[in-house]
């Protein structure tokens, strides 16, 4: 079938709508009509050339939600009619890692999908004959996508598409590194640097896992009100003295549970400098530059801090995107507040420009 | 009363054992007469000057045994007769950190013990008048010492003084690295990076934890053969490759628990790096130099692996050194073959040679 996708053709350039062949789904696969999309950070540090291990031509886009069309052979969960999140990071439910509840990062496709590939090592995306290749297994910046099965979260129809469309990324990312990562501790002090959509979902997590105080840090007091209606109990414009004043804000031991959420390394080293002597587990969410590196006094470790990472907030996205979906419904998480634009496909690179702007928190396609 | 101790003079010097005054027991300090002391890296690392913190004259040492000589007012747990081991981590049993279980760093007389002072902010010790300070609350390079019951761990008597010792600092941080810090889980494949006496003592406490497989990576072959007695199962020498050869050894993913004990940032990156994906710990044992940073790459954080650090393994010592002690004498832990070298209070600075040149384990001052 045909489809109008936006491709990222050549690092730097803005992305262009086309339209592409769209191959039938194979055997655990599914065909997804996508309905809405978040515009993420990570597509555009594709686009920009910034990672290392990108590609082109390719569809990019990886927060979307929709509706399935229609199943390959051997598909098992999901069916035709079906809402459903669009998950980078799948889960097989066989593999060591999502059989262990450590982790999240189920190896079923990992390797295949790193490349661009279906699991079967080919493309569904084609232009005139040549394979086009996909983007962390879900290129839903197109009217359809082709994904497998394993990678995709069923949820409650009752859910609008274009809130639940966050949970495929940004928001589940925060929620979980405070949930599954942190595991932070009713009364506990957190403090989330960065109120972007990964903080604010972390600040949402810490105030859902019942935290006492949350400190949220940014550069914006836009953004750091938004943080308040997420939860934060304090606010602090960031600088490089942030460590410092969050250490004297918690009585001068530092947080019991710190995050980062920024992808700067000089704020990863500043959540762990403000992490609790004794127990403070300091959380990295952001992908740092190439090369970069977070430069530790290993005696802030030896007096007890701790260092942890997240990817995609260690949620096993089968299970656990249904269920932060069904806690929207009931109104303990409010995604409303996140979508700030909303944009065409036409209008994708709008989204990156508003995104390079830092001009409010999500801008959502809509393919309606 | 009068007493002989070796005296830090100025930092490089050989210490000098000289008799000096030691007043009597305040409230709550415990005369001890010291029956042996290891010669431990941290004595080395003030005598040298490399200690920031460090200060002189003071009488240096703190890996002592000895026997309750007197006690002051208010002493409520041991008496004369009483078997100990000096504590330069003390456990007041009161404080916010004591009544924590994720900590044993006691704060009741932190600042104090840090500037070489005893409780009350005074020091027992004195040469003509003159008071000396005491060092990390122990000076047990020395005859006698006079120090608070909160830094006293009482023992059995049935153990060995000149064993027990080793339990007062090396030995115990690396059981409690394992134990207390990493909770090395049975079944799991461990690292040990350093097989001095804390990387030895990591690898008998992964035994005890029951680990499936330790390795052990230093660069000396007979250290090796000391740990393969602990229970390594597998010796590596260390190299600049050494993490690249672990995670080899461990299948491509690396191991679930790491532990650096060497004081290196170069070592602590490797404990790092060979950490396991998904849920792998690097605990950090050693004490790194001046402004030395350790670097990480934070994808590595990110695909699941944690970093922590041990003070004194975690070991909240008037509690869990004794029931080391009772390890000991029951046949699980050996302490035996770490006792390279006997020495007298006048030959302390033999200690210092033997631990530079790299030769044996641990000297032990007898005061016999």
């Amino acid at each position: 079938m045909k489809v109008r996708a936006a491709v990222l053709e050549e690092f730097g350039a803005p992305l262009e709508v086309q339209e592409l062949e769209l191959a039938e789904p194979k055997a655990g696969e599914v065909l997804v009509l996508l309905v809405a999309c978040g515009v993420c950070h990570t597509d555009l540090y594709t686009a920009s050339g910034a990672d290392p291990s990108g590609y082109s031509p390719t569809v990019l886009g990886h927060e979307g939600a929709g509706v399935v069309e229609r199943v390959g052979d051997d598909v098992q969960d999901v069916e035709r009619g079906d809402h459903v999140v669009t998950l980078f990071s799948p889960q097989c439910r066989e593999c060591e890692h999502c059989r262990d509840h450590r982790t999240n990062l189920c190896l079923a496709i990992r390797e295949q999908q790193n490349q661009g590939f279906l699991p079967d090592g080919t493309t569904r995306l084609s232009r005139d004959g040549e394979p086009i290749r996909h983007f962390m297994g879900t290129s839903t910046f197109a009217e359809y996508t082709v994904m497998p099965e394993i990678a995709l979260a069923k949820i409650d129809p009752e859910a609008p598409l274009d809130r639940a469309c966050l949970f495929a990324c940004g928001l589940s990312t925060g929620l979980g590194a405070a949930i599954n990562t942190a595991k932070v501790t009713e009364g506990s002090t957190c403090v989330v640097f960065g109120a972007g959509m990964v903080g604010l979902g972390a600040v949402a997590g810490c105030r859902l896992q019942g935290a006492a105080r949350i400190i949220c840090v940014d550069l914006s007091k836009s953004r750091l009100e938004l943080a308040r209606d997420q939860g934060a109990t304090d606010t602090l414009i960031g600088s490089v003295d942030a460590a410092e004043q969050v250490v004297e804000l918690t009585g001068g031991f530092g947080a019991d549970y710190t995050f980062e959420a920024t992808g700067s390394v000089h704020v990863m080293r500043q959540a762990v400098e403000s992490a609790r002597m004794g127990w403070g587990l300091a959380t990295m969410c952001g992908v740092a530059g190439k090369g970069e590196t977070l430069d530790i006094v290993p005696r802030l470790l030896i007096t007890g801090r701790r260092v942890a990472g997240s990817s995609f907030g260690g949620v096993k996205g089968r299970d656990q995107v249904p269920q932060f979906v069904e806690r929207y419904l009931v109104g303990d998480i409010d995604v409303d507040a996140f979508v700030s634009h909303r944009l065409t496909l036409d209008e994708v690179n709008r989204g990156f420009e508003l995104m390079e702007a830092q001009d409010g928190i999500r801008s959502v396609i809509d393919f309606g």
